[in-house]
């Protein structure tokens, strides 16, 4: 056969065999061997083993290949995992604690949640090509602050119980740390307890319980001194609703603020804490038409006093304007988590929720304040037409007004809490059972009807030998209507209106939501658009076939306390993927449930601390880092209680081994740990590394590593190889979880043997696996670290897929890809710029640093101006001024063709000729393409255009922008003027309003 | 509570109950009261009641409600359908016929089919807002060019079987009608001889099946003068693979033209049809990342000489260049099917199957060159494995190099088909059982691997009583290398290179294809962007809640010869729809066959036709059309042999009564059929309707109503009701089929009782349906008139779905809803334009026509300035200059908002007031905003502007233009430089260079 070469090369990567799947993964997400082949040329090696062996200490590399085993194709892949989800039994829910089933607009659904045009975006830095998610996430913060009563609110936390430890550890702060107790009521969800203790511990706050035998929330309160804040939670995890003003004055009395858990959905018909005197409020969005997801993702809210929201955690979007004058959205107090005050952190929240928050905005957009009224409603309704039955049942409940839509049902001394369980489960119903063994509590939400209510009270009448009574008569005498239902709260009714903005009234149908989607979609640049090599951060490919198992039902429908044996699928995926975790990190054991990088470190550590106390050793508590460090590493270990002692680098970038020799045997007898970055913040794999793990063990401490640099270790080398103690894994980064525009992220830890007792547990669920961990050691053991015991479990299928489909070879593959590609890209941009750090061998690892410090000084050219320059081109800017200010880190990932790789490249040669031109006096210095950009479309196409460059030059700067040209919707967004104005509500429709006049109509 | 009330009323529509779901789907999809207000205060009547009772004439207005019943909710009606259909199984398939499993790589199912970027906008008429879909489709067209080995191809029929029947056509067109035989070899599919034989008798075409057992493809056929064309399949029905060379040369030499059904996959490997001297080659490209979806959608190729390319049936897409003369892609001999010809019709395809033909294309582009041919080897290589494995159980097999992909096993006299039978469903197991009842036929494709090979051989082993041999032992004695593959075939290896543009071998990792396909989809205007008020089209809201079963594997999965007891899903899902559909036409029954509109009228006039032949009346051939019918009225009834006589409309746009009268009892001995459409063409329910209907059936004919208006009708009036006879559905106009840029659409027919025993049936499967269709009457009945027995089946969910959501209040609603905001939009517009047609009481039905000819008289400005014009504003335009030349007509449908009602009036009358500059002489004739709309960013960022008009005026002449503007990628394309020049494959990637230079790179 005379068949030209081009149609019988398979393409590029596949294998053709007779039987194995030709739908591999791994020829998708990796760049192919024809393009390698050139790329090792241009970087001057034969092959990518010579390049692995320059760029990796040959004294660290793995000894062993991965046990992963071999690739499953995209279709085999998915059809396992489905088969093990299908072990998950989703039983009718009412089990509450703060998660309630919800429909999810299936507009919402398909494009947000299902589209790459949402999820693969990053964290809104870059504002001018992020107004989209910018705007629904101030829309999240207007809904907040709407319903909560308070004026401002951030764009979302982790988890409720991590968001009410945020609060505590903001009373602590704003008491200037000199009152050590936490009041927290003990009808609070048992997971924020839980975390609360966990989070206290290390900060040196006291949590107290004030549960209903003792009167520490009674008149003694107004009169202590000792207390930071009191934590209410309202309705109460028991579904209680209680006038708790009284409290909140005698609270404010004794100098505490008052946080408040609470419902979004009941503050539709609440008063909310705002306009009761609390101090903070918070929970959980999740309601708001997120799945449950067996724990997550979800957006936990935060708002608080204008008093206090300097000092707020977590992302803040606020009303600036551009350099046109025109008004633009812009995260507020901009990179505060960057530059997250090392040890002086009080907070190391680092990420949000970003894709979840604009899903629970999107739902309140879609509803409106009537129709998330009249859910509410129906739900408290219905709520009141079970405590009716329960009641004529002969068990007793609160009076109407006493819930809002959980109801606590107490038997009787005839009936008991077994028999009860056994009927429900006859029905294949869950409600949660109370600690106290004679009573439980029953949640409605929005997904239940009358099936669901006739169930529940079948197994009611079974258990109490009694006839339920008629559901319709019941319900003859409930009202759903909203001011019937509120009535009933009497004072504690709402009154106040809210969600009044045109933005929540306008778009009730399905197309005029779409279109307002797909509107703010288009103003936000993602991995849609083009490669987003944001160094350390990791924006590889996030695969379809990765995120299909997110919405299927067994995976997104669970109740994180749904008992396990329903659980079966999550547990043997969780299972499964903890041992491929282990595996790759070189590990004993792998925890699932920190649910962020920085959640991860602090888990890390803090497993570090136990074990110190376990073994006798209270006293260790330094922790030796180097100043090279990311920010949450500091912020993390202040958390934990620790010291931190820092440690220089040398003129190469690398850690100076002979200042943390010198440290670590000067504080030999405090060590507790060290925390290191693999290979390097810098980019480079240290030689030094088993030299100074050795240092750190020979001098009692620990050696955490943290996990952001994977993406450079993956089957080249491990963690638990080169001697690390414990590990967190950004598996939003190196394992493929979509970056979500600003979130969700999952931070899981590998830990080395003598960790294991030390892993997080949870109270609600034990979450010890299958890894031979004990819970504890002598009495010393971690509480949750998380609200749910496995952490964002839904989006864990992501990073399983993405091991499955890749394989042994695959992942190793992915590693030196990215290994390549860093090389070739360094290579081909180091005549133009100097790249700032590089190995003994001259080699990078997967990332490097472009210093344009030379050009500030020459010409007053910035690393801002380039990063804005480059939106004209089409791309997102690599990191800003990380980990070296004035620079640029560079990150392209496996997953980036070569031709996307040259791409990225020739814009940045391009933008170099135009520092050129500004630095040889041929342009302005003020007056140039880099110092305006970006161009907006509005400004480009003005009718007056007076700048020494051409209009072509501002907005077509390369040959690819004319065919797709993607249009950055505002000019430079003005930082300062955010900062010093901070407005994060929606502001009036006026304020957007064009001079210009629109049609008049007929 | 003193609630304000804009927090209290729920959403709008939003019925709060007890139990009843709050996600109901009416309020999403229609207007809400409050805007209802508005607009009928507005339009000047106090009710919609009111304005319907002005509308629509009392004597048709229905006696009662729909039996429908009450409307699901969004989750509810997803959960019943996924019960019912979760009663399909899944067998593992191996029927072949032209329908083939494959992996639908799910970056292109979730971005594609699954994204209403994709599938909700209209066919390309408007070019320069429809370049993404135009490249895509280009690339389709030249995958088949490549494969087929022939110059030119269209962009997609509806099935393989039509597609072959136009083929015949065309035969028959270039032999001049003068030969009327079409002779077709019985190793082609059963359901196109059975489509071909239902097709011919209305063209005067004998088909003359040539079958094994005469010699009509032998020597003799050189000699014969009355043979038109020969139609063969290669690969044959049942697999087997001949060189038809000789056959060829005979057929050439008797002057006939050779029409060859072919495989895409297998053309890898064969010698392409047009390198074997075929004149047409055609077929099903589903296996290329389509689902079978139980029949369709897919899209059919034809492809053909050069000689041949301007009588070729279909949609083309051309290259042509834009009004600066860069290229620019438009559908060649545009708007072909609204100036269908009538009578003169040798065609009456009127649409394509655009969004299955871009997935079609993709996978293309994903796979290259080298990924397909792997997947044909390999596919090819497990068919040679089981072929030996047969032969060695000692059943007979073809020799290698005799198939590709289906292998014909015969039984020896030992094995019976019936206990093979029962062997292979003990597996669940699908094969073909031929019609000769002593072989069955098997065909693989790329979702097989070793454990279907091993059920098979096990099935066969113990139908046989032999022992299956080692498959590892077959396996290593077969290549799965191309080449190798390829020698089998001797001769007919496929030796020419294919698919060699860089389209197909520079994407083959999932970012890159993911950003095409974003690219090409930021291009192209859709609903997601703004209402599409096309006239007689319908777009309304494709709601993802009935777009999310599309893609269920239940659904999408099955073999449409799957057996029918296998299919008891899809059995229920279809009598539910068939009965509610009957109920909505007021019809006894309804055949949901015919797959687009065009379709479902030459199948009511087909059974027109056999109702008349069962009566004895063969001599009825009259079909009276008024002249204001679409063209594909009289194309269709031409197809169907009749002949058709025309009748005029009266000054309002009536039809002439009078005249109607006339004709039908001039021809009252040959009359068979009035088709008429309701509400007219015009936009108007015309009072006269009973009066006409009676005429006809005074004169012994049949009513055909055209369906395409229903959506002024459902709930308020139906066909039936009305005295109609049959009567189309456009399921993608009024029942929410998306229009998936063009295509795929259903055309369902409902029928009386007297023309139930004509419904369509099939060769394969028996499709009467459970509301009491006999097949025929004394001998007459009526074949297949698609290749599948349900058309489209995969689609059919989306309208049970809107259906079921709706209920019977919500679907006479939303006709309301349609009618109200036709009128309101007239009322607006009524000042600036002229309404051309109106009711006898001043009241349009859903659509009304602007009269723009005056304005081309007063100063030159026609209709095409306008439409142009209006996407400088971001809309599309409404149909142009149909039915009437030189206007506008307007379909605003039920599902927009009065804000984007508003918005669109807005925009027309800003462009009344640009038209108005014009001609007051303020603007220049020539260069004005109109005659260069539409305005390109590069155009209006030029450096030079030269017009008397500013570039703001150009590029944001609306308010809304500058929060979100939509740009037109190619300025107003040239038409008839493109019909001159017609190239309809992707040109060399030169022609699209820009002249700027990019960056030379370090």
């Amino acid at each position: 056969a005379r068949a030209a070469s081009t149609t019988t090369a398979p393409a590029a990567g596949a294998e053709v065999s007779l039987f194995a799947p030709l739908d591999s993964f791994a020829r998708r997400h990796n760049n192919g061997p024809s393009e390698n082949d050139e790329m090792l040329a241009a970087v001057g090696v034969k092959s990518i083993a010579e390049l692995v062996d320059q760029t990796v200490p040959a004294s660290i590399r793995a000894a062993a290949p991965l046990s992963v085993g071999a690739p499953q194709s995209e279709t085999e892949a998915l059809a396992k995992l489905k088969a093990l989800a299908s072990h998950n039994q989703l039983y009718q829910n009412h089990l509450g604690m703060g998660y309630a089933g919800t429909n999810t607009p299936l507009v919402i659904l398909r494009n947000i949640l299902e589209n790459p045009g949402w999820y693969t975006q990053y964290t809104p830095y870059q504002a001018e090509i992020a107004q989209g998610r910018l705007e629904s996430l101030l829309n999240f913060q207007t809904m907040v602050c709407d319903l909560t009563g308070l004026p401002v609110a951030n764009a979302s936390l982790l988890d409720e119980a991590t968001a009410a430890a945020e609060a505590m550890s903001m009373c602590f702060a704003i008491a200037k740390r000199s009152k050590p107790v936490f009041l927290v009521a003990s009808n609070i969800h048992p997971q924020t307890v839980g975390l609360l203790q966990t989070r206290a511990e290390g900060m040196g706050i006291t949590v107290e319980l004030a549960d209903a035998s003792n009167s520490a929330l009674g008149e003694g309160l107004a009169s202590r001194s000792d207390v930071c804040g009191v934590m209410l939670q309202y309705p109460a995890t028991d579904g209680l609703v209680e006038d708790m003003s009284a409290v909140i004055d005698r609270a404010h009395t004794a100098g505490a603020k008052v946080v408040m858990a609470t419902d979004l959905l009941a503050l539709t018909l609440l008063k909310p804490p705002g306009e009761l005197g609390a101090d903070f409020a918070l929970g959980n969005s999740q309601r708001f038409g997120v799945p449950m997801g067996y724990g997550g993702p979800h957006a936990a809210f935060f708002a608080t006093k204008e008093a206090y929201k300097r000092q707020m955690p977590g992302r803040i979007i606020g009303v600036s304007r551009d350099a046109e004058g025109r008004p633009a959205l812009r995260m507020a107090m901009q990179t505060r988590e960057q530059h997250i005050r090392r040890d002086k952190a009080t907070s190391n929240i680092c990420t949000a929720q970003a894709l979840l928050a604009n899903m629970a905005a999107m739902y309140a957009v879609y509803h409106g304040p009537g129709g998330l009224t009249a859910i509410a409603a129906r739900t408290a309704a219905q709520a009141s037409v079970f405590a009716d039955a329960a009641r004529d049942m002969g068990l007793s409940v609160p009076p109407s007004g006493g819930f809002f839509d959980t109801v606590k049902v107490t038997m009787g001394s005839s009936v008991d809490v077994d028999s009860l369980r056994s009927a429900l489960l006859g029905e294949k119903i869950n409600v949660r059972y109370m600690e106290d063994g004679t009573s439980v509590a029953v949640a409605f939400d929005e997904t239940h009807g009358q099936p669901e209510m006739e169930a529940l009270l079948r197994a009611f009448a079974k258990a109490t030998g009694k006839t339920a009574p008629s559901i319709d008569s019941l319900a003859a005498s409930t009202s759903v209507d909203a001011d019937q239902r509120r009535s009933v709260f009497g004072g504690l009714a709402r009154t106040s209106p809210f969600l009044t903005h045109q933005i929540f009234n306008s778009m009730h149908t399905e197309h005029e939501l779409l279109r307002y989607i797909n509107r703010l979609q288009s103003k936000d640049l993602s991995l849609t658009h083009s490669m987003i090599a944001l160094g350390s951060c990791t924006m590889k490919l996030n695969a379809t076939a990765q995120m299909v198992p997110v919405t299927w039902p067994e995976i997104c429908m669970p109740h994180p306390f749904a008992p396990p044996d329903q659980m079966q699928g999550y547990a043997a995926i969780f299972d499964d993927l903890r041992k491929d975790l282990a595996d790759i990190t070189g590990f004993h054991s792998v925890s699932l449930q920190p649910n962020s990088g920085a959640q991860g470190e602090f888990t890390g550590l803090l497993a570090i601390k136990k074990y110190h106390q376990s073994r006798g050793d209270h006293h260790r508590d330094i922790c030796i880092i180097p100043t090279s460090a990311h920010g949450t590493n500091p912020a993390s270990a202040k958390m934990c209680g620790m010291t931190i002692v820092p440690v220089g680098c040398d003129d190469l970038g690398n850690i100076d081994v002979a200042e943390l020799r010198s440290k670590a045997e000067q504080y030999k007898d405090r060590l507790a740990a060290l925390m290191v970055t693999y290979p390097s913040t810098h980019g480079v794999f240290e030689d030094s590394i088993k030299e100074v793990v050795d240092v750190i063990h020979d001098n009692g401490g620990q050696v955490y590593m943290d996990g952001a640099n994977m993406n450079a270790q993956v089957g080249l080398c491990s963690p638990g190889e080169i001697g690390a103690d414990v590990c967190h894994l950004n598996l939003h980064k190196t394992f493929c979880i979509p970056h979500g525009g600003g979130g969700p992220g999952m931070g899981p830890i590998g830990v080395a043997k003598q960790l294991t007792p030390f892993l997080p547990n949870h109270p609600l669920i034990d979450v010890k696996g299958t890894l031979g961990e004990s819970a504890g050691v002598d009495g010393v053991e971690l509480g949750p670290v998380s609200a749910a015991p496995f952490g964002s479990s839904a989006i864990l299928p992501i990073s399983y897929m993405y091991i499955k489909m890749m394989g042994t070879d695959g992942l190793r593959e992915a590693t030196e890809n990215a290994i390549l590609n860093a090389n070739y890209m360094a290579k081909r941009l180091e005549g133009a710029y100097n790249i700032l750090y590089r190995g003994s061998t001259g080699r990078v690892a997967h990332e490097f640093i472009l210093d344009l410090r030379p050009f500030k000084s020459s010409c007053g050219i910035g690393e801002t101006d380039v990063a804005k320059r480059l939106q004209d081109y089409g791309f997102h800017s690599p990191t800003m001024s990380w980990p070296v200010s004035g620079t640029l880190m560079v990150e392209p990932t496996e997953s980036e063709s070569k031709a996307e790789l040259d791409r990225f490249c020739d814009a940045m040669l391009l933008i170099r000729e135009e520092i050129r031109a500004v630095d040889e006096g041929r342009s302005d210095k003020l007056d140039n393409p880099l110092k305006n950009a970006p161009h907006t479309a509005r400004k480009v196409m003005a009718d007056k255009w007076e700048h020494p460059y051409s209009r072509d030059t501002a907005a077509f700067p390369a040959s690819w922008t004319r065919d797709a040209k993607f249009w950055p919707t505002t000019s430079r967004v003005d930082d300062v003027y955010g900062d010093r104005n901070l407005v994060c509500t929606c502001p009036p429709m006026e304020a957007y309003m064009d001079d210009e006049k629109t049609a008049a109509g007929a």
